[in-house]
């Protein structure tokens, strides 16, 4: 039997998986597993905490596909927990590998660190079940390799996180390579038998159409059908709107691409359009309440044709299980009859944001930023805006081709987003395709993260990041405590952070500026933008300066104030 | 029926209890919660994030005796998870308090953010059973003072964090009152009526002893016997040791207190009387792997007499459950007739660290750097030792009276003693004894949780931040790999953190130093010592410098190196 160390093993299968970095922190239990790592021809990347770590492996995976994550048994494996969970809830498929005591202490339950000192091994994992796909512990040589393949292709099929525990004396185990000439796959949904009566519904609903339209939401990611959207949306023509979650999937440089779909905190024409719609292709939905502007942007039933991971629900027709959404749209492509398709003759006008009416000394404020910022957009670009006002106001941008925007979708967890940007741009390095990355967060969710600045420097990546300080938690004041003190946040430098955090000086002389006016703000991002290295630009603004659905809140709140008067 | 809004219920039940201050980040689902906090007269004090908010919530408990946390639904409480676990494993009783959605919202199932958009809201608290004392879900008015008083009390009897769930829709729900007359109390232990029994056993085998010992370890404070303690140890004068976990709990200036007992560690003298003694009266004890030195500081069964909560066991007899360790050690203190007392004849004599052979000029090493620290330990003082070099170098300090130092116990989280300082302090400040606050952390762990410099900086806290700068994990490379990447840590400007965590210029250009010989050492310490503010003296060490277990370890590690070459 040709044989490999069980760590060998895993590495050599996370890296045909196409991960190339592993993000971490080293700890008791799991140091003579991180041996492999660098030999293996994976890049480390040690986080200052596991948090923080968990957070760069789900926006490794977002960009990458799929991600590993290495934490120590107890302290390690729990502080990375919310992490875990956003990846979760956005279907982010990270491989949470736990470093857990030598089987001997485990097994004569003695009292070791990082337990609870009562020969209890199991409350950690069983923590992690409740926010992971799979879970799979490492026990013997001899089922290791499938327990891992297994755990693998968990993540794969469901695009979640998955949890491997790894016994601090099993690094270098041997175990069978047998496995390792195939690679690990997501296997296919056999077929039901029911697919041509599905696609013949579906195309007879396509060529009756009188106002159609295409909503992508962020599943389309899990759902692995990025690409066909886009032929889809070319070949149809057909007015296409997305959400948060999936703001960038699509290419919104194409004349029927609207950018997110916001009800009625957005574009009137827009809404009337959408709401008398006869036909609405909707694709990896995902309805949160902040993912569906308060579930007012949800297709009604009778218009909707809903394509999931396993289902499909043609209007109210009962939900068609165990077929598989891209299987159904790769042959509805194909059999598309492009002369039967009906034009969106009422489709409503595409809204253009411009500069106009801005001036060099306005200060700096929401209504203007996200405009003064969008210019420096390119295509390829990732974009990460932070839970709050960033990500509210990052939902208008107007983006190049190719270019991906991560916002507030379900979770968010402030402070998830610095961290996220470091893996995002990790994995774009890796990717070696063209585009900049920029993160956009306030001041209050920076706090939560901020140290992971210094990883980004350490790693040698070209992030742009502009900090909105506004002087606390704006998007809490606007939901409720207006101008309670719970909403600030300490006084920091901001403008010191790179310094503080470790890069050359000569770079942060001319990598760091803080803007209060527009014309500031246009000179600064003038001078970093496209730049190398960790660049940051504070840009001021007003405590309680908001758009769009924050502004309904934050009006709903001050007409309370008046009433209580 | 008198009534009393959930909120202003709960939060004058703290007050009632001794909690002061409560910890936290705002979120969307405690937001109205949090309107009750200052107008219950508790100080808010807003962290960084919620990990760093557990953290300082453990360590205000362990100086008040109880804390309370509050987060928010998911992505708040999952990250505090591993602060609380800490606190479970190392017992300090914290309230963690948790807003939950609106009820509506969790009835409906309805898909909020916060949640996996599956309709399934337990599971966040499911989690929380596996590392809380006691959980409960505030789900009526009705039911809501008497499960508020219970998860109290629950803290308070296990000296161990809970977990408790307030929906977002009930901090203004009108409860009754009633129970408010009387506080929450811990109950007492029935007695067995095996109690005289026991106690003629234990005062027959101290009239006896020849070569007696006292060994008073951490869980002694949970015990609630640290006054009592102090009473044996001068009225018996028989040589008493600490662990790690107790150190400070006993007076270290009484002629026979020796510190940490250390086994093969530590003072030769001291293990061959520990090793011989005939009995070894034993409280609170708690003997994980590195609390016990490997198990090696465990007295003999024989000889141990053992205290604990609500048990005693006497030799090598049965365990005798269902006795409280607290009032037999009372009622042990009253019937103790000092004059059958035997004298500890052979006690080893007591180690005394000096100065001796220090020169200003020698670079700061660990074997001089704590001798250095030493003498600006004043009596009251709070002494707070990293996991890593910190703690085990803080083992040997002798302090001055009612000094506590906090160490690497058993949870050993790093990360956590620097939030644990700014909730250590905030109490003490609190409490207005005498006495500073030191911590002493090495640059790995200050880089997991150090933004929370600027909440001690917003809170006026009066604390000095020594770094040991050895550049990465000293504590990892000792245990393994010495030279592996994967224990490096990013580069940081320690002295520029004053400045960056928003401290005033004047006060960062006087409280921040950084030395790398002995003298620079001194002088940085008699300039910031019993000063104002938050100071921070950066004191320089080789990467490969450690002592006692942890040189152990090294050269175990250097042996094996040497094996392989």
């Amino acid at each position: 039997m040709d044989t490999i160390k069980l760590a060998d093993y895993l590495f050599a299968r996370l890296r045909q998986l196409g991960v190339n970095s592993v993000f971490g922190v080293p700890g008791d239990y799991n140091l003579r597993l991180l041996d492999f790592v660098e030999p293996a021809k994976l890049s480390w990347v040690g986080n200052c905490n596991e948090l923080n770590a968990a957070y760069s492996a789900d926006g490794y995976a977002r960009i990458n596909g799929l991600s590993a994550l290495v934490t120590t048994f107890g302290v390690g494996e729990l502080s990375a927990l919310n992490g875990i969970a956003g990846a979760y809830a956005e279907r982010s498929p990270v491989i949470h590998i736990v470093g857990t005591p030598p089987r001997l202490a485990q097994s004569t339950r003695a009292l070791m660190h990082h337990t609870f000192a009562d020969g209890e091994y199991r409350r950690f994992a069983a923590m992690s079940t409740h926010i992971t796909a799979a879970q799979t512990e490492i026990t013997d040589a001899a089922s290791a390799p499938d327990k891992i393949d297994w755990i693998l292709q968990q993540a794969l099929i469901h695009s979640r996180p998955v949890y491997l525990e790894i016994p601090d004396d099993m690094p270098d185990a041997l175990v069978s390579a047998a496995n390792l000439t195939k690679t690990v796959a997501v296997p296919t949904v056999p077929s039901t038998g029911k697919e041509p009566q599905i696609m013949s519904q579906i195309l007879e609903r396509m060529y009756t159409a009188k106002r159609p339209l295409i909503l992508v939401d962020g599943e389309s990611v899990a759902l692995g059908v990025v690409d066909q959207l886009d032929t889809l949306i070319k070949n149809t023509g057909w007015p296409t709107w997305s959400t948060v979650y999936s703001k960038g999937l699509v290419n919104e440089q194409l004349p029927n691409v609207y950018g997110v779909y916001e009800a009625a905190f957005g574009d009137k024409p827009a809404k009337a359009y959408f709401e008398s719609a006869d036909l609405i292709l909707t694709f990896g939905p995902h309805y949160s309440d902040t993912n569906s502007y308060f579930f007012t942007t949800i297709p009604t039933p009778a218009a909707a044709i809903t394509f999931k991971d396993s289902s499909i629900q043609i209007g109210t027709d009962p939900i068609c299980r165990d077929v598989s959404g891209k299987d159904l749209l790769l042959q509805l492509l194909q059999k598309l009859d492009s002369t039967r398709i009906p034009k969106a003759t009422d489709a409503p006008p595409k809204v253009v944001t411009t500069l106009d009416g801005i001036k060099s000394s306005d200060p700096i404020a929401q209504d203007n930023f996200f405009r003064l910022v969008n210019p420096i957009f390119q295509e390829g670009d990732i974009i990460l805006t932070e839970t709050g006002t960033a990500s509210h106001g990052g939902r208008n941008f107007l983006l190049p081709p190719k270019a991906r925007v991560f916002g507030a979708v379900t979770w968010l967890s402030i402070g998830f987003m610095l961290p996220a940007t470091l893996g995002a741009a990790l994995a774009k390095r890796e990717q070696k395709t063209p585009g900049n990355v920029t993160l956009i967060i306030g001041d209050g969710s920076l706090q939560m993260t901020a140290q992971e600045i210094s990883t980004m420097i350490r790693q040698k990546l070209n992030i742009l990041i502009i900090i909105i300080n506004n002087d606390g938690y704006t998007i809490e004041r606007v939901i409720h405590g207006r101008n309670q003190s719970y909403n600030d946040v300490a006084f920091w430098r901001h403008t010191q952070a790179l310094s503080y955090f470790g890069a050359d000086e000569d770079h942060v002389a001319k990598s760091t500026f803080t803007a209060r006016t527009c014309g500031e703000l246009q000179d600064a991002l003038q001078k970093v933008q496209g730049g190398t290295g960790v660049r940051l630009v504070e840009a001021h603004m007003a405590r309680e300066d908001v758009q769009g659905a924050l502004l309904y809140l934050l009006n709903k709140q001050l007409a309370q104030e008046k009433k209580e008067e």
